[in-house]
């Protein structure tokens, strides 16, 4: 039986109809107008009629993957920083807009879901998922369970302490992996350079424009020898091998699925953080981990979202707090 | 219904018969003579047969915690550093010894087990459980399940790396927790510090016996502010401190238990690492965890080895590979 899986990002809505195998059958996509809940909800109804119209199956089940933290299993999105939302019934909107339940996840524990079961971790019980895009985020896998945690939130290696007292994080607090190896930190500290007037082949490499600077470009200056670029570039791809090599001596896991639009853009810190494994990991954890790489790229969120409407996330347990 | 729990220690065995509460009925211990597998055996048999005598209850299942590290489900020890064992088929010896058969668990696996049934983790399901003792070791249990990772060492929080290149580490690799804040390290530290002539209060707390420094002494001298006393636990503590923290960052628990003889007995360093949590860990992670301390002391071991001996641990996945 297919599945609906909606993947919402910060400038567009997908929709998508998926089948068991986290084949997707159609999708359709529509930009989002307007972020507010009411305004998304209507957007998102459009996409699904587009691709249910599309795809001419029958459809049970609908899941949905969004960037924030949720309240458990409600449906309630408590924070999306992306979307400005805070304390949103959105699961309850969503299912009136489309007249059946939707199951809404976090995008991530979607994104590997889908890489789970129809991706890079396919065969695989024991797999840890990193993604670094505009932020660092994990999702842990184990015996073929997402562990969850006691709040809903386990795998936010993004904010491990890397250096207490350190950069400023998005997140309000200090010294976060995510500050110096996030997406967004990395195109700021490349800008902050600039603005410090420090002499650098990124003015060239962006062409004189800050918004054209990106962590494919950092890695660029960063491999030919800038010293500016080595600096920031050095420091964040060692402060995150090492927190994933960490982590896999702690977790053990069978697969290290490496994905997110930093490291499928700059391929030489993936490398990076694949030796990092190999030198800083314990080596009976080193030996029963195999690295690979994500496969199903920005598709991953809405197959996982799909596969995982039907199926069901464990609950947080009776101690869970929320946050 | 009872069951028979066994710990093996570096110096003694201990056999105690164990309800399904957690409650040590009857228990009794003999001193290893000779640590050959076929002597601990007999050692280990004869302490069986005098807990059952006192305990006069119907016995059925044994578990026994081994300090190593044990080839999956199978019984066999693949390595046993404190008993100098390299794949001991023990399980197999142990069962025609004792006529029943018995289930080997992990040491640590066995002691998280037993606070979580019985001691610091009652009621609770998504627990971490850190130990200090002569090495740091740790357990994740997860929706109640204790987590045991592609090839059956999760946990082995003592070998990550905090100093990449840095002290040498019992387990041959250079930088490990372990190698900073283990007991047996700590000691080492001390004794390192004295050899070289440095001026320390330590020489006179060990009455210039190096075989009598431990943690407490190291604790004690480092708090009244000797200097060599202090480097040595300043760093051991912040190493110890912020790698629980990013792990409860990572883990989500709902509960936190700290435990083993180095927290036991040196207490200001338990507190550092309670504050240390709520200083470095991610808001929501910290505001989700309990931090406590463990309950059952030395007996967390026998007793979880009895609770797990008819319960069974999920058996690693298809892609574990053997140590």
């Amino acid at each position: 039986m297919a599945t609906l899986g909606i993947d919402l990002g910060g400038t567009n809505a997908r929709a998508a109809v998926v089948d068991a195998d986290g084949r997707i059958l159609a999708a359709a996509r529509a930009a989002l107008q307007d972020r507010t809940p009411e305004a998304v909800t209507t957007t998102i109804a459009q996409a699904v009629r587009d691709a249910l119209a599309l795809a001419k199956v029958e459809v049970r089940g609908c899941g949905i993957g969004v960037a924030g933290q949720l309240l458990g299993d409600t449906g309630v999105v408590a924070v999306a920083p992306n979307l400005g939302w805070r304390n949103v019934p959105f699961g309850q909107m969503l299912a009136s807009a489309l007249g059946h339940p939707v199951r809404v996840v976090n995008d991530l524990t979607a994104a590997a879901w889908g890489e789970l079961i129809a991706g890079a971790g396919r065969g695989a019980q024991d797999v840890y998922v990193v993604y670094v895009g505009s932020g660092v985020g994990s999702a842990i896998i184990c015996r073929g369970e997402i562990v969850r945690g006691g709040s809903g939130v386990a795998g936010e290696l993004g904010h491990i302490k890397v250096e207490p007292g350190g950069r400023r994080c998005g997140c309000g607090e200090q010294g976060c992996l995510e500050a110096y190896a996030g997406g967004r930190n990395l195109i700021l500290q490349m800008r902050e350079a600039l603005e410090s007037g420090q002499k650098t082949s990124l003015q060239e490499l962006s062409g004189g424009d800050p918004a054209r600077l990106n962590p494919a470009i950092l890695e660029r200056a960063a491999l030919a020898g800038d010293m500016v670029a080595r600096r920031i570039y050095d420091r964040a791809t060692e402060y995150l091998a090492l927190a994933v090599a960490n982590q896999v001596t702690v977790l053990n896991p069978s697969r290290l699925i490496l994905g997110g639009g930093v490291l499928n853009n700059a391929p030489a810190m993936r490398d990076r953080v694949r030796d990092g494994v190999a030198r800083f990991s314990s080596r009976t954890s080193a030996a029963a981990v195999r690295v690979v790489q994500s496969e199903l790229g920005d598709d991953s969120g809405i197959i996982g979202a799909a596969l995982l409407a039907t199926r069901g996330l464990p609950v947080p347990g009776p101690e869970a707090t929320t946050p």
